[in-house]
């Protein structure tokens, strides 16, 4: 998506460890409009799969997904990190781990929130060693439901989370596929 | 907001502790469609106070705060809960109490992302003891912003935080006032 790559250009900022900032539009300051956008492209994307649900993981994939559920005209549901709390009834959960914390978290979904009959695409803001994204897809299987893709605001192409889950038969959608921040600069794969 | 009663009159459950679960559509499962249609009555109630900013707090007032961001066309900051990781730069800070985890916590906000031209609208999913609003009222002030008011989806008007807020000068909106949850039924204010 060349404007989300253009944007990444214009407001990105790369910190060391091959962090990118995107917080100005896309996960701490939220531009609405934009997130529409993003949303709308990844309906084209999964145009024909008969989504039913999106599936995401808070905090920072609550606003694309957001996006993604208004275009396609579908509820989103997002795991949550388990806490006490508001939670009753009963729970799909599994582990995270975060490489950005170093901890394992568990997330968990209300089982009423997802049927077997449910076809879902997951949406979350970023994709890099790709362990939330497998997190949602065990909770999706333990539900009995359909997992028909994957789509994500930015990919790091660099770390190996998306190539994985392709090889797993996954489908895996990018709006933006970033291959090197080396020494600050962000390239994109054509 | 009628159709708001009537959703959380349908699909809401009411919990020992007065508390109000709404989780099939509002704070883990969300109705897309009826974010955005909330999101244009509170464009409705705040249309003309030149609003340039929707602040709101992580996780569950993230989607109805982009609903309203998208329908007043204005980008949508969350305020963080305080961890490691990706937050960079110079930001403000307040502590909040958190009744239903017994806890206080503290929230950011990256100081870029609010000006002191800012004319802000706070958003929320529930108003109960209003500590996370004067929270987020605190982090405006000391950006030297305006506070416009605070809109949020479901006030419990039998807790104080709502008129607490009034009395100090803040316009407050509910969609759903409720006057009282005793015995489990949902009464709302006239």
């Amino acid at each position: 998506m060349k404007a989300l790559e253009e944007k990444i250009l214009r407001e990105g900022t790369v910190l060391p460890g091959n962090i990118l900032k995107v917080g100005s539009f896309l996960n701490h300051q939220i531009d609405a409009g934009f997130v529409v956008e993003m949303g709308k492209e990844i309906a084209r994307l999964f145009e024909g799969e008969q989504i039913t649900k999106i599936l995401t993981i808070e905090t920072s994939g609550i606003a694309i997904a957001l996006g993604a559920a208004i275009a396609m005209d579908v509820p989103m549901v997002f795991a949550k990190k388990n806490r006490t709390g508001n939670l009753s009834g009963e729970m799909y959960s599994t582990v995270v781990h975060s490489y950005t914390h170093g901890t394992d978290y568990t997330v968990v979904v209300e089982k009423r929130y997802i049927s077997q009959n449910d076809r879902i695409l997951i949406v979350d803001d970023f994709l890099a060693n790709g362990k939330a994204i497998q997190g949602l897809i065990n909770i999706i299987n333990q539900a009995g439901a359909k997992t028909c893709g994957a789509a994500v605001a930015i990919e790091k192409g660099f770390q190996s989370g998306g190539d994985e889950l392709r090889r797993e038969g996954i489908r895996v959608e990018a709006l933006a596929l970033i291959d090197s921040m080396d020494g600050g600069k962000v390239i994109f794969r054509d």
